[in-house]
């Protein structure tokens, strides 16, 4: 049998959390691999994950009145040099193509890792004065990054997007946007997807290339490894003072404009996976999960007379809850054993399980269990609807409460540096006062592989409070978030 | 001001279709155009008439269990070169990506300009056994040609599609995806986008590269140009061989799967704008309108105690519409004339413009221009919803209509050559028998520029009924449609 389809058992996630992502991503069919280094198949399972991602967020872009559109992806090299910082963080990343057809290109294109730069030299045609702003809009796409080490759904040479793009006529404006759409991204990580996070601002040696600050979602994973999931860039004028993103003011002035960009991308996925899968496979969020409930007919081959029962049963169960919008598939596969289907759904992380056989239709009850628990129910058919979306609410709530627990547990406040080293190596968060210097940043890299994560809003307040910063020992005004990088 | 954002008169549709055509993709804000050859940025009007495209087709997809999925955009020069027609076919228009930073490759990544051969090779790992088949999957994604004369969404060297791909066991169950997927493309048009097409069999010569057989829309447009405006592919087992997608049947034995591709791109935009707008603008089918209906306050600055009531009127008109899912727009610029207004409001195709002032709100009326023939008409605000919705209908059943009426008016049969190159020159489709010769399709297309657009099918039929090949005066089955491409 070739590879990427072996039925390979799974590793421990309690045991070795890399192999166990690594087999799981290909057992529960999320992704496969190509001959492309660094790319991979999104496998439908998996991109219906990233279709119900894409509703929600695109809700509330549309909600906001920000305005979906598409940017070439091929964006001239002589664009990306533009704005200084922009190209020195990227430019080892690029990705670019020399020549078409047989034309050399003066220019090369490079293929977008973002796209600040094409659609700010845009932005420069359509402002000319205050009226034309603000501009609010968003695309969802394919980026490229070249990248030394790839992970499926964690880091790939190409992955998908979206990019939300604005200019304002004033500061104020800009700011409320960069925090309005942090905030959005927490929703979706919270509410949806289960997942508690932190939210703050990066070190200015962690920010987004070009920008003035950055925004960013963090997340403890089980291993204790931190995920930045997300990301929102104060970019001020730096961009519109590179590509002329200027306006007449009301009285005839000229301005620059203020600009925020941000984005979310299919690494959300990966969180999902780490974040709740156990040691039998994914646990799908009920609020995002492509498949909420899955109905296991249970026939027996023997007894032809009564299989028309159950599967008639289970199909006016499937159409019940369908109509209710809960998200049903029946498995009516004759080939495989109970217990392969039972491993597989489990795998694949579906929230509830029913199963159905002679015994429930003749009772009119159904058998439940939980995927999160493993609980069994036997339940009544009579109001199952209402059951089950309890059920699911349960797991929801459920799944985001632990994650919760686990991100405090893994979160350590320290004043004391080899306290602090002790935390990291033991694969935690920590907590503690830091000076801000690049040196002391580096420093601490270089001897404890954690990097500032972020300050969390609530630590950023002036309140004349100070300690020492955790390396140097200097008066420092805020206690930083550090972990080491997934 | 700079040019792309001048506000400059439009050419007259019927004087000049082409240069009318880029007018009022400008002037309508449906694109722009960038620093990259032969690209467009695809502007937020326009990108909502893809976005009602393609939740039109994905709900066709979801109901047939076609699954979305995403493969990596780079492909192995190698893959492509391995089925030969498909890489003859494509190798000028393909554009790659030679190194990586500093590496040089071995083998060049080219920026897909269609899945078959990435995807294809996936499947062969899939497909082991007849279980594993069908697979059928889409992707909506970006391909890349490099084109020489770009127009903007009609032919640009990047551009936005889906492309379905499927693998049968046997040829019957292949050949009905073929038919079913240009049939869901036929109602796209025909129901949804109030164009009026021609399907059939592409010759030869014109199908795509690699296929056994392409199907394809086939649009007359307003100058007698055809459009191909989507196309399915029965690839037979072409692909299947030249990437081993083989499996065991039922009886052990090893067989080739049976394979289909099909894509609908942004050109079914273009479409839009050349079948139905006229001298003032777009106009927008309202099935796909991003915009049904907008809802003009007509507030006079002096008279403030009465605007309110007018602001008032409107805005609860507009969310009556809304709520009984009318897509509607309230235009309260008070910058420009209404003047203006109404001009921009039908450059921009809004099938209904509600004009509400201090005579509507007294009498309890809205006034209502449709966009197709500009007549107006006062109406009782009590039971608008219902008028508005009955209007919207007769406005896509008349551009439907009109758009038959325009085919089938252009469409010429005819046995005799000269007139045949008379109604080419003339702008027209003709209908003609064809020997099917290579040689005489060249021939043709030499003196007359007209090209075989496609075999319908009810001029398929083997009925004995023969006539001689309008060129060379062979015999000949079938009555072949041609026409120049646009």
């Amino acid at each position: 049998m070739k590879e990427s389809f072996e039925k390979r058992g799974l590793t421990k996630k309690s045991e070795n959390i890399s192999d166990w992502y690594n087999d799981v991503v290909l057992r529960a069919d999320l992704c496969d691999y190509t001959d492309v280094k660094g790319s991979m198949i999104i496998k439908p399972y998996a991109y219906l994950i990233w279709e119900n991602i894409q509703k929600e967020l695109d809700k509330m872009f549309k909600e906001d009145n920000i305005q979906n559109c598409y940017f070439p992806m091929l964006i001239p090299m002589s664009l990306i040099k533009k704005e200084k910082e922009h190209v020195e963080g990227f430019a080892p990343e690029l990705l670019t193509v020399d020549k078409i057809g047989d034309e050399k290109l003066n220019d090369p294109l490079v293929l977008r890792p973002t796209s600040e730069t094409i659609m700010y030299k845009a932005f420069s045609n359509w402002v000319q004065g205050y009226r034309d702003l603000p501009i609010k809009i968003n695309q969802w796409c394919n980026v490229f990054r070249a990248e030394k080490r790839t992970y499926p759904f964690l880091r790939t040479a190409e992955f998908l997007w979206q990019e939300g793009h604005c200019a304002f006529a004033n500061n104020e404006d800009n700011l409320q946007m960069v925090f309005k759409a942090l905030n959005w991204y927490k929703d979706i990580y919270e509410k949806y997807l289960g997942i508690s996070v932190y939210i703050g601002l990066k070190s200015q040696s962690e920010k987004f290339a070009g920008a003035k600050n950055t925004y960013s979602i963090e997340i403890v994973m089980p291993n204790g490894k931190a995920l930045q999931a997300g990301t929102s860039h104060d970019l001020s004028d730096n961009f519109s003072k590179a590509f002329n993103v200027n306006f007449l003011d009301e009285k005839g002035k000229k301005q620059f404009a203020f600009q925020s960009s941000f984005g979310l991308s299919t690494r959300s996925i990966a969180a999902i996976i780490l974040a709740h899968g156990d040691d039998s496979g994914l646990i799908m969020p009920p609020n995002v999960a492509p498949i909420q409930v899955v109905i296991l007919p249970i026939i027996k081959k023997a007894q032809n007379e009564t299989n028309r029962d159950v599967v008639d049963y289970a199909n006016s169960l499937n159409k019940k809850l369908k109509d209710k919008g809960i998200r049903t598939f029946i498995d009516n596969d004759d080939i495989h054993s109970l217990g392969y289907k039972i491993n597989e759904w489990e795998l694949k992380g579906v929230p509830i399980r029913i199963e159905i056989g002679n015994n429930e239709v003749e009772n009119n009850m159904v058998r439940i269990v939980r995927r999160d628990d493993f609980v069994k129910q036997d339940v009544a058919i009579d109001g199952l609807e209402n059951t089950i979306k309890n059920i699911l609410e349960n797991i929801q709530s459920g799944l985001f409460t632990k994650s919760e627990k686990l991100k405090l547990e893994k979160t350590k406040d320290t004043d004391n540096y080899s306290d602090f080293k002790k935390f990291i190596e033991e694969g935690n968060f920590v907590r503690s006062y830091f000076c801000e210097d690049k040196e002391c940043e580096n420093k601490i890299k270089e001897e404890t592989k954690a990097v500032t994560r972020c300050l969390e809003f609530d630590q950023m307040n002036d309140d004349g409070v100070e300690g020492k910063c955790i390396y140097c020992g200097k008066r420092s005004k805020h206690k930083w978030l550090f972990g080491k990088s997934y």
